[in-house]
C-alpha cells in the first residue's frame, strides 16, 4: 500500500516530508485537507498524536511531526540518507538541525505581511547561515554537504535555498560558489528535479491558499 | 577521556544534553564560558560549526546543536533511550519533537519580562501540550511515555515539566494523574534524582546570569 501524506494543499511543514519521500523513491498519495471537517475527522479517528498535521501513514504507522517523519523515511531508504558512519551521521544531524533554523522562518511568508517577513529573512537569517553552509560545502567539496552522496542535511538546506532563490532571485548565491555548486548538484538530481517541475510541488503561498489553511484550522487569523 | 560540555553557567540549551549524559551514565566535565574571549577562542579553534554553543566533545567528535548531541549520546547509551523497535522509535521521536515545542518557550524566562513570558506559558503552551502528554502517559501506563523503560521522549517532556512545576507550583499536575505518575517516576530515577539535587543542576535564570550570557555573546540585549 502506498504511503499517504495528509496536509494542506501547501508546502509548509509537509515540504520536507515530500522531499524525503521523493529522494528515497517512496511513492506516496497526497491527501489535501480543504475543509474544517476534514481535519476534525482525522482528529476523531485519533490519528494525530498532537492534533497537528502533516501526518504520514506508512508501513502501518501513523507518523506526525515533520522531522520524525523525515528520519523514519530516511532510515528506511536504501543508501545512507542519514550518513554512512558515526562521523557522517553526526555531521548530517548537526546540519539537519541548522537547516531547520535556516528554513523555518520562511514558512511564515504569506501568513504575515511581506514587509515584516522578507527583510528579516534577508537581513538576519540568510547572512547568519549562508556563509556557514558555504564553508561546509567548500570543505566537503563533493557538491553535497556531507560525504560523497545525498543526505537529509542536503535536503534540509536546499529546502530553504529553494525558497530564498524564488523570492530574492538566483543572485543571492553570488559570492557563494560552493553553495551554488551544491544547489545545482542537488536540484539536478533526477528525482528532485522531476519533482520540482511536477504539479506535486506547490506554488508560493498566495492569499487563497493562506485563507484555506486558516479555514481548516478554524482560525480567523495567523498566530505564532 | 571524559566528555566535555561547553556552555554558559546556565541551563538553557545545554540542559537536555546534561540530562541525557546523566541518564546514559556518561561522565562529562562542564566548561562554563564566562567571558567574551572564552567564546571567541572556541570560534577561532573552529570547534563551533554554526558559531553556537552548546558543544559536546566526545569520542573525538565535536558535536553542536542540542538535539544532535542528545541523539548521539542516546544512541551510544546501553539500553534503548531511543526505543526498542520500529514502533517505539517512531513514538519516541514524535514525542521528543513535541517536547521541544513544549519546552523551548520556557527558555526565554529571564530574557524577556516575566509578565510577557509566564502568561504565554500558562495560557497557551501548557494547556496545548499537557492534556496530550496525559493521554499518552495514561495509555502507556508504565510510568514512562513509551514502552516500559526510560527514553529521550521522557527526557524532553520532563525538562519542561520541571520548569513549569518550579515556576507555577506542583498543583499544575492536578487533574493529570498519569502525568503526575510519569513526573514522579522519572524524577525518582536514581541518576536523575541525584543530578537534580546536585550543584550540577543550575538555578533559575536570574539577572546576573542573564547579564553574563549576553556579555559572552557580545550583545547588549536579548533578541529572538
Amino acid at each position: 500500500m502506498a504511503a499517504k501524506l495528509y496536509y494542506f494543499y501547501q508546502r509548509g511543514m509537509a515540504e520536507l516530508p515530500r522531499l524525503v519521500c521523493v529522494a528515497a523513491g517512496i511513492e506516496f498519495e497526497e491527501i489535501n485537507l480543504t475543509t474544517r471537517s476534514d481535519l476534525l475527522k482525522l482528529l476523531e479517528e485519533g490519528k494525530l498524536l498532537f492534533g497537528q498535521i502533516p501526518l504520514l501513514e506508512i508501513d502501518g504507522h501513523q507518523i506526525v511531526q515533520t522531522r520524525a517523519i523525515v528520519r523514519y523515511v530516511a532510515k528506511k531508504a536504501s543508501g545512507s540518507l542519514l550518513g554512512k558512519n558515526d562521523a557522517e551521521e553526526i555531521r548530517v544531524d548537526m546540519i539537519f538541525e541548522a537547516g531547520r533554523d535556516f528554513t523555518l522562518p520562511s514558512l511564515e511568508i504569506g501568513f504575515l505581511p511581506d514587509e515584516e517577513v522578507l527583510p528579516d529573512l534577508q537581513n538576519r537569517v540568510m547572512p547568519k547561515y549562508m556563509p556557514k553552509f558555504e564553508k561546509i560545502a567548500a570543505e566537503n567539496g563533493s557538491g553535497y554537504l556531507v560525504g560523497d552522496s545525498f543526505t537529509v542535511a542536503d535536503l534540509s538546506v536546499v529546502e530553504g535555498l529553494l525558497v530564498y532563490v524564488e523570492y530574492f532571485g538566483p543572485d543571492i548565491l553570488q559570492g557563494f560558489p560552493a553553495l551554488q555548486k551544491f544547489f545545482d548538484t542537488v536540484t539536478s538530481l533526477e528525482r528532485i528535479s522531476s519533482y520540482l517541475k511536477s504539479p506535486l510541488r506547490k506554488k508560493k503561498n498566495d492569499p487563497p491558499c493562506i485563507a484555506k489553511v486558516l479555514e481548516v484550522l478554524g482560525k480567523d487569523r495567523y498566530q505564532r
